[in-house]
C-alpha cells in the first residue's frame, strides 16, 4: 500500500470581527483521498489569486450569500495541474482553472464540472497566471464592457475609466489606447495616477481623492473639452454622475457597477468593504434627465452572458500579451503559508494591483 | 385692386402670473400680406393643437428658452391647406403641417422650410388631424421607443408603461397589446385607469396618486409576478425606480422623460407645471445598481433620430388606423377663438386626451 498524499489548506478558524487578521485563519495538513468514482480527477495547484471580495463570505451572517464555514478550506480561483485522473475529458497533464483555490490539491469530477466552472486553459495561449487576470474575468470583463456593450470606436471616441488603475479598469485603458482612443482614468492616489500615464499610457489620469467627489464633473468638463464619447463604469455614484454630465449626445455608459470593485481596488480598507457589505455603494446620479437628451445609453453586463466572443477574446489577448502591449499589475507571494498574510495586507497595505500565489 | 385677406391670430396679452387666464389672451384680425417672392406660400389652417407645454414659453423669464412676445401670435403645431403659391414644391392644394398655430393664415418659405420644419402631409395615410397625433411626433415617439430602442418582443414579453393615459403612453399601451404583450399602465387617476383598461385593452392599469409613490414598486410585483421586461418611462423617479425593481434580467428601459409629460399628461395642474418650469421633475433611481446585476438596458431617445424608420411606421401606423386598431384620447374645440380657453382648461379641467382645435 502507498503512502497517503498529503497537502496543506487554509481554514477559515473564526469569523473575522471588524479588520480581519492573520490569526482568523490556520494552515492545516489534510490527507488527500484517493479516486473512486470514474470521472474522478486529482489537481495540483500551481497559482491562485487573493481577491478581497473573500472578506464578505468570511463575516458571519451576511445576507449577501452563506458565509465560509470554519475549519473548511477557503476557496477562491486557481490554476492547477491534472496529476491524476479517471477522467477522460481532464486528463493527466492538462490544465484546469477553478474556483478551489487556498489548498494544494483538489480532487474535481468531470460531472459537476460545468456546475463547478472547471474549465481546461490552454496554455499555450499565455502565462498560467494570466488566465487569473488577463485571459480570465478581470480580461473578458473589460473587453466584452469595451467592444460589446459599448462598440468602442476605433480612434474616434474619447474614453473615460474610474477605478482606472484596478484590474478591469487598468486594462479598459490599455484596450482603449491600444484602438487609439484618447483615455482619462481616475483612480485614488497620485502613485496610480503616475503608473497609469507612465506605464500604460493614460493621456490623462487624476486622484479622485485629492480633487474631491464633488469636483469630479468640473474636473473632466476641464480634461476632455470635446466631451466623453464613452464610460466604463466600475464604481457609480459620483463619478458616474459626472461622467453623465459630460457625455456627448449619444454616448454609451457600460456599467460594471461595484462588482469590479472587490475584485480590483486593492486599496479598499476594511472600513469601506464593511460599509459595502453593510450597504450597497450608492449609485444614484442625479442627473438622469440627461440621459434622455443626449441619448445616452447605460447598460449593465456580466461577462458570462458572452461566451459568443470567447474565441476572439482569447485570439486578442494572447496576441496583445505576446507583443507585450498589456499587463495586469500583479504581486507574486511564494506559498500557500504566506496566502492569509498577503490577504490581510489587502486592507490596511499600500499594495497595488492583484495578489498571486505561486505554490510550491 | 382685390380685396385685402384678412383673418384672425390669438395673442399673448401678458404674461401670465400664477394660473393660466382666458384674459391673457387676445384674438385679433390681421390683414394677410401678399405673397411677394418666389418660393413663398399661403397656408390656411385647418387643424391645430393645444399644447401645456406652451405654457413654459408664456412666462416671462424662464431659463427654458425666451418667451412668447406680447402682441405677437402665439405658435403650436398646426395643419393647415396650401391655398396661394409662388413655390414648386409647396403647391395649392397640398396639405403641410408646422409650428405656426394660433393664427388662420400664415405665410410660408420654401428656403426656409426645413429649418422652421414645415412638411407635407400624405393625406391618404389617414384623418389630417392624425398628424398631430398618432402619424405626428407622438406615436412616433411610442413606436421608436418601442420597437428600435426596446425591441419589443411579440407575445413575449411584460410591458409597463408610465403616464400610460397621456398621448405617448396610450400609444406605447395599444402598439405593445397589437404585438400580444401583456402590458401594465400607470396614471393619475381612477377615470383613467379604467379607459385604460376598458377602452384601450391595457390589462391592468392603476392610479399612482392613490396607491402613493412609495407603494409602486411593491404594486408592480403583484401585477407582474413573472416581472417586468420592458418599461416605457415617461416620468423618471419613483416610477423608474419602481420599474428597475421589478426588471426581469435583460430588461429593456426606454427613456422618454419628461418632455412627453408636457404634452401627454393633459391633467397636469399649473402647480405642477409650475414645479417643472422651476425644476426638472425628479428622476433619481436610488437603485441604479441592479443594472448590473440584472443587466438592464436604460437608453434616452429622442423620434428625430430616427427618420430611417419613418417610412415603416407611416406604413403600419396608417393601416392600424384605418383598421380602427389605434386610437388617440382627442377633444375637438370648434373655432380658432375657442382655443384661450381650451387651454386654459388643460390646467385646471378634467379634460382627458389631446386637445385639438378645428378652424371654421
Amino acid at each position: 500500500m502507498k503512502n497517503k498524499r498529503t497537502g496543506h489548506e487554509i481554514h477559515l478558524k473564526k469569523h473575522p470581527v471588524g479588520s480581519v487578521k492573520v490569526e482568523d485563519f490556520e494552515l492545516v495538513n489534510m490527507e488527500v483521498p484517493d479516486l473512486k468514482e470514474e470521472g474522478d480527477f486529482l489537481v495540483r495547484i500551481i497559482w491562485m489569486s487573493v481577491d478581497p471580495f473573500l472578506r464578505i463570505y468570511m463575516t458571519k451572517g451576511t445576507k449577501h450569500a452563506p458565509p465560509f464555514e470554519l475549519n473548511k478550506s477557503l476557496e477562491g480561483g486557481c490554476i492547477g495541474k491534472v496529476i491524476e485522473s479517471k477522467s477522460s475529458k481532464f486528463k493527466v497533464g492538462d490544465y484546469v482553472k477553478a474556483n478551489f483555490g487556498w489548498r494544494k490539491y483538489w480532487i474535481g469530477k468531470e460531472t459537476q464540472s460545468e456546475e463547478k466552472s472547471i474549465s481546461k486553459v490552454n496554455s499555450t495561449l499565455g502565462p498560467l497566471r494570466s488566465f487569473l487576470g488577463l485571459l480570465g474575468i478581470t480580461g473578458i470583463t473589460a473587453y466584452v464592457g469595451l467592444f460589446k456593450i459599448c462598440n468602442l470606436r476605433e480612434k474616434q471616441d474619447t474614453v473615460f475609466v474610474s477605478s482606472a488603475a484596478g484590474g478591469v479598469g487598468s486594462v479598459v485603458c490599455q484596450l482603449a489606447k491600444i484602438k487609439g482612443c484618447q483615455v482619462v482614468g481616475s483612480c485614488g492616489s497620485d502613485e496610480k495616477a503616475r503608473w497609469l500615464v507612465d506605464e500604460l499610457g493614460v493621456d490623462y489620469a487624476f486622484n479622485y481623492r485629492k480633487i474631491g467627489l464633488d469636483n469630479i464633473s468640473e474636473k473632466l468638463s476641464r480634461v476632455c473639452p470635446n466631451g466623453i464619447d464613452l464610460y466604463f463604469d466600475n464604481v457609480g455614484g459620483k463619478h458616474l454622475e459626472a461622467a453623465i454630465n459630460n457625455m456627448n449626445t449619444f454616448g454609451r455608459i457600460a456599467l460594471c457597477g461595484t462588482t469590479s470593485q472587490y475584485n480590483d481596488d486593492l486599496k479598499i480598507s476594511s472600513g469601506n468593504l464593511d460599509q459595502h457589505i453593510n450597504k450597497s455603494p450608492s449609485l444614484e446620479p442625479s442627473n438622469l434627465s440627461l440621459a434622455v437628451s443626449h441619448r445616452l445609453k447605460l447598460q449593465g453586463f456580466i461577462w458570462s452572458d458572452h461566451f459568443d466572443i470567447l474565441s476572439e477574446f482569447n485570439s486578442n489577448m494572447s496576441k496583445w500579451i505576446s507583443e507585450d502591449r498589456i499587463k495586469l499589475k500583479e504581486y507574486i507571494v511564494e506559498g500557500l503559508e504566506n496566502a492569509p498574510k498577503a490577504f490581510v495586507s489587502l486592507f490596511k497595505g499600500d499594495t497595488m494591483g492583484r495578489a498571486l500565489v505561486r505554490f510550491d
